[in-house]
């Protein structure tokens, strides 16, 4: 007899009347004075369970009274068309194979009731088991296989940049060390200082924040290339937006410029779109139904909509003409703050916008100078709801103009030089964009905490799992 | 006129006349006393470039003539098929746009001719400028590929297991630390000790050695998930084998045993290989030429045969019984060296081979206890020409077998409550395996050392770029 996963027999791949076996997990049970049992089976390949009957025929039946939420059971049975409401087909078991029990149902943590979203951050281990979750992972697999699928159809190759660098590439906010220094015994130089010639890498080393600049260098040779992989942030945010440790996607391309990357950002979030109503229906309903009414109107609107482009002066100008009193200022030199993104996005232009061209003093030293010597061609994707969800940006190809900009960030050419190799050897001109991938779930669910968007989300205070 | 990839062109999608845009970097120039220029273009798409046949008649023949190895060009021409030996097409320039000139080509450190491997490590941010990297990449690119199409093909759902771990899960090798702790002013104990309570994550932090048993908790829900992402080892390793940052592949299956798991890896390498040879072979070409003159026919043989299936215990026999004087001994309890793998899979079986069931002394706490009492249900993958190419077992399902080896190991069991709990809460059999990525593409593309096998190798005493 073969084995079955819910998913091909509720989607209709199975003949009615042909013997089957399923295995999975008992989500709910009921049982008729009739002398038959009602087992919701789940095997987490689709959002729905699969209804089986159980009648009292069966040896093991007193075993079957017994079943709780959480017991793996093997079943074996006939497939049939159910007359019960809201399911297509259950199955009619011959037998039922009590494979693990729960131990003390009572304290079972993972209840069939709703739990909140902090308990169940507690038993992270568990919390797959629940609808929720089990939604969430399947929906962010979607994603996640699209942006290989997207970016592979479009000639790019995935790239694994490093985890591990001596380099704080970006200056970009505060970071992990990476050492297998003995704590209690440090090594020190003649100065007192800590002797890192002696640490596992030679020289102090980090987490990686950012793989672009990495990404650059097989792109000047590849053309188009992008990373797919962890990144970090050792800021001590509290914030529903922020982790310590999250998956970043970072195109880079070769002969692209500023509206290039922005034309990329937009058709990459609309395919990521699609993949999801094409394939994770079931489970967007749900989150429909039970954590963000207009998630699917949302993603269709979106994937319908054109980004609109807006200057980042502009985007001022709109700013101060609106009226509306903002708590932090709106002034050229400022970068924009979440409240300024949403009202951009949300009220003024109604869909996703992109605003390009910062000044330059807000933005990092390796984005390219526009013609006014005062913007960089920088770009920030807005999306309603939720503000920022993507920034790129077309790098800086000119050396003099690199060096320059290196020099006013206080950054020691010496230890760019093979980042500045690329402007020396044929340079082009190339950009690239940024994309949180647990922004981008959270976004597409409408969970609102990156936490429940990641399996075992690391925060300040806690690694656990 | 349409931008088109060198790859395109080359695969013959575009009809010969066609006015033509292509953007990539000089490989090789040959100037003809005719007053022609032949420039040989590449842009990464594919392992060849294309010839731009240049005339004395562009406005900047001058600059063409000064054009060197590395420049970026962009060329507009006609397509024309090639009169030239090896190459069906060619493009008539009519324009040939300089974009960056090579500074000083005389130091120009990736010269058109051949280097050795430990040279272009130190140039790691140029080497995907020259053919064998090049090559490489897009070889590594469609396993990357591949590892998540049979997945997904195949009802499995890609985890993104943590980085970050405050528990060392199996006692695996020296582990990483992750810290944010000032270390000229580490916080202490009033016993003296660190005080990791005052760390980012409260707690001692290391970076995973596998993703393992976070896998297990999901499988335990979704029945079938992989993890691929980074895993690490501070190990002092000098070997052609060893990284201390490399990608892992770990699959996780719920109701799977360790048969299911060994059929699963011969399927999932077969997968990647077969890949390989429909969408890679002007690049398995050149490795075959320049790298290991066997490398083509040993994916085809292998993508054809068998595995065969060993228990350890006749596997020792088969040594012993060989004659063969080994440099380590052959006894049991004691694990199976290289060289033994290499006599069983290159000269005994002349096969892949699958060795199963190993004695437990040499296995990790959570491999599943046989019947017999002294073996578990572990296998390893060999393959001739490498040896072990993966790892896997079943796992011990069963809590009280589990906390009695977690205590034989002396590992706490307050510390692995969650990993307990799978076997509390509806507990299934599940197995899985786990593969090194570069190991994989080292295999496949015979480049012998995994330094050669990914962008930007970490190794003792270095993590440059």
């Amino acid at each position: 007899m073969q084995t079955h996963s819910i998913k091909s027999l509720l989607n209709d791949t199975v003949e009615t009347g042909t013997a089957v076996e399923i295995k999975g997990w008992i989500r709910t049970t009921r049982d008729s004075k009739g002398g038959f049992s009602f087992l919701v089976v789940h095997d987490g390949s689709c959002f729905d369970g699969i209804q089986v009957v159980a009648n009292n025929e069966l040896d093991n039946y007193d075993d079957i009274l017994k079943l709780f939420t959480g017991c793996s059971v093997i079943v074996q049975g006939d497939l049939v068309e159910s007359g019960g409401k809201g399911q297509k087909f259950e199955i009619h078991a011959k037998s039922v194979e009590v494979v693990g029990w729960v131990e003390n149902p009572d304290t079972y943590p993972v209840q069939p009731k709703r739990h909140t979203m902090e308990f169940l951050r507690e038993v992270a281990h568990l919390r797959p088991r629940t609808n929720t979750f089990s939604a969430m992972i399947r929906v962010r697999n979607t994603m996640a296989q699209a942006v290989h699928q997207y970016f592979s159809q479009n000639g790019y190759f995935w790239l694994h940049t490093p985890i591990i660098t001596a380099s704080d590439c970006e200056g970009a906010g505060d970071l992990f060390r990476v050492s297998t220094l003995d704590m209690m015994n440090l090594p020190k130089t003649d100065k007192g200082e800590i002797d890192y010639s002696q640490d596992f890498f030679g020289k102090e080393s980090y987490l990686t924040v950012s793989g672009q600049l990495n990404a650059e260098t097989y792109a000047c040779a590849l053309s188009k290339v992008y990373t797919f992989g962890p990144t970090f942030r050792a800021e001590n945010s509290h914030t529903q937006r922020h982790l310590a440790e999250f998956w970043m996607i970072e195109p880079e391309v070769a002969f692209a410029d500023l509206n290039d990357v922005a034309q990329l950002g937009e058709d990459f979030l609309k395919f990521l779109i699609k993949k999801v109503l094409e394939n994770n229906m079931d489970d967007m309903k749900f989150f429909n139904g039970f954590v963000d009414k207009t998630a699917i109107q949302r993603l269709e609107t979106l994937s319908d909509d054109t980004f609109e482009r807006v200057n980042y002066a502009d985007a001022l100008e709109i700013l101060k003409a609106s009226g509306r009193k903002f708590d932090y200022p709106v002034e050229w030199g400022l970068d924009l703050q979440t409240e300024h993104e949403r009202f951009l996005t949300e009220q003024h232009f109604k869909k996703p916008i992109v605003v390009m061209n910062y000044p330059e003093e807000i933005k990092p030293f390796y984005m390219r100078m526009n013609d006014d010597g005062k913007t960089v061609a920088a770009m920030d994707v807005l999306v309603p709801g939720i503000g920022e969800i993507m920034g790129g940006a077309q790098r800086e190809e000119r050396l003099d103009y690199l060096l320059k900009r290196m020099e006013q960030h206080n950054l020691d050419p010496a230890e760019y030089k093979w980042y500045t190799d690329l402007r020396r050897y044929g340079t082009v001109p190339h950009a690239g964009f940024g994309a949180g991938f647990e922004r981008l779930v959270s976004y597409v669910t409408g969970l609102s905490n990156v936490r429940d968007v990641i399996a075992f989300p690391r925060t300040p205070g806690s690694a656990k799992f």
